[in-house]
């Protein structure tokens, strides 16, 4: 059973982009099943596509609350989890808003034993050619060292399912040194340390580019910082770039010879290739899908729920957190 | 008295492309006093060229620990910050350790009334060409509200010496809406409100390079993380474009092309074309320059060093401080 529930009402240009993607990945060889509004969904689906739907009428808005989900079982996000705990799908995507996904995955999944509450993990590409998986990425923002330690076995699960065989952990801090961080760093090594994993120690975000871990372990808000500043950054050098490119025509004519090179640039650190971030924690695969998700994204999503299915990254996570206990 | 004393034995090069740096300083019109090893600084000296050395032997090492200092009058980064201190020098540039540098500043300038530790502000290109300033980027890893409300005033009063009239102070923040952010975060955004301070609420770091805000407000850890995340971002494109630009012969005639608006790009965006950092909210300007200094980003340092004291920086963060009181 590798079949993924996919929410089509989740995501800006849902369900049209999402129901393309899932398109792609049915032709591509998945076996996928859309959640929905049936009267929009059904007709973006081309005949003799083998692409189930099951009907809700239920999608949250971008503007709701997550914690209104509470009363509302039909939602199509929280469909696509309960077909997941029934057994019905093997893993979840959601390109909708992150805060309902995480708050659907926790009703109807409920989180693994040992793990008090999911992180949200994301995967970035580093200097060396290799991916960092980074989390918490946004999904709490205050956290005790104990709950550090438990995303550090969660992210190193996945981490082994994306073919790293022993992950290196690494703790975010302002400087390598022993002692360094805040008080809440000060606190977490340590307990790093004290479990089975390969504890490389802290780690600066220059040095994770670089490829000092595979693992980076953070709570939600400076992870999320790190995220916004490193795309803030990227922006900023791409535009005011562009800018001093367009001052000159030796400058345009340069541009447009790199054109084949910044495609190919695109396609190694591009979001939508990526497929999205990866709820850990929660009893089944869910991944998060970015909002502006295109076509291309939706099926990277599929295929990345997919590769963690057939890894077996629920029972992993379990594993190494019942080793602890 | 616009004099500025530079540390002529901080730094990775030192003494010599920090001599070189207040030389090209001298030339440009600045009134320069450089403090170190004379036997080691003078022969770096032009003739005819008015630059006076203040003689000390003792030097701080990287590898020392700040604390030593304590026990070091005679070091020249303290020598440096006495300057001031006894009316000798208005200004001071140190790039040498910054943790040295702060402990310096501490003990012989001491902080103004209100500011109960000084902060390290830093200064970001904008993708709407302004300039950001970020405080703090280091010196502070765990911060109480009241701490990040006198960041606040500190950092308004360097961007109005920058020249913004009414700076715009935002708090960085995993999201924009109120009742976004860590407890801390919470917590300290009431009590920005009740100064007398343009404030626009929380910012995220994306939010902030595109121009959202003139001063962007954060404990030392946190700031700390963000500019590393946004250097490592830098630094693995260029990376990887670099070496998509290399496959094929087209990239690398592009890349020819391309090297007269590079230059300019990077002109605009260079560590050593900003000068430095500085440190706020010790009686005196005090600048701290980038470690790998070279002449260029030394004479820089000096020059905003000096803008700094021509603006009234220590009065202006004295005077904001004291309305609050």
């Amino acid at each position: 059973m590798r079949r993924i529930a996919v929410d089509a009402m989740g995501g800006d240009d849902a369900p049209a982009a999402i129901v393309a993607g899932a398109v792609a990945a049915v032709r591509a060889g998945y076996d996928v099943i859309l959640v929905g509004d049936e009267s929009r969904v059904a007709p973006l689906i081309p005949k003799r596509v083998d692409l189930p739907i099951l009907h809700t009428a239920d999608a949250f808005g971008m503007s709701e609350a997550p914690s209104s989900l509470r009363r509302r079982e039909d939602c199509s996000v929280r469909r696509v989890m309960q077909l997941v705990r029934d057994g019905d799908a093997a893993g979840a995507v959601s390109c909708g808003s992150t805060g309902a996904t995480l708050v659907a995955a926790v009703l109807d999944l409920g989180t693994i034993d040992g793990a008090e509450r999911p992180a949200i993990a994301t995967v970035l590409p580093r200097r060396d050619g290799g991916r960092l998986v980074l989390l918490d990425a946004g999904a709490n923002v205050d956290c005790r060292p104990e709950l550090l330690a438990c995303f550090a076995q969660l992210g190193a699960a996945f981490a082994e399912v994306s073919g790293v065989e022993r992950p290196r952990i690494g703790l975010l801090a302002n400087g390598t040194e022993e002692g360094k961080g805040n008080m809440q760093v000060r606190a977490t090594l340590p307990l790093l340390r004290s479990l089975d994993l390969e504890v490389v120690g802290n780690v600066e975000p220059t040095g994770a580019m670089e490829g000092d871990c595979d693992v980076l372990v953070c709570d939600g808000f400076v992870g999320n910082i790190l995220l916004k500043a490193a795309e803030g950054a990227v922006g900023t050098v791409v535009t005011l770039l562009k800018e001093e490119i367009k001052r000159r025509p030796s400058g345009v004519l340069g541009a447009w010879l790199l054109r084949g090179a910044m495609r190919r640039f695109r396609s190694r650190v591009a979001w939508d290739a990526a497929g999205g971030a990866l709820l850990l924690g929660t009893k089944g695969v869910v991944v998060v899908g970015h909002g502006r998700a295109n076509p291309d994204a939706v099926s990277a999503a599929i295929a990345m729920a997919d590769r963690n299915v057939s890894g077996g990254l629920v029972a992993r996570m379990s594993d190494r957190l019942a080793s602890e206990r």
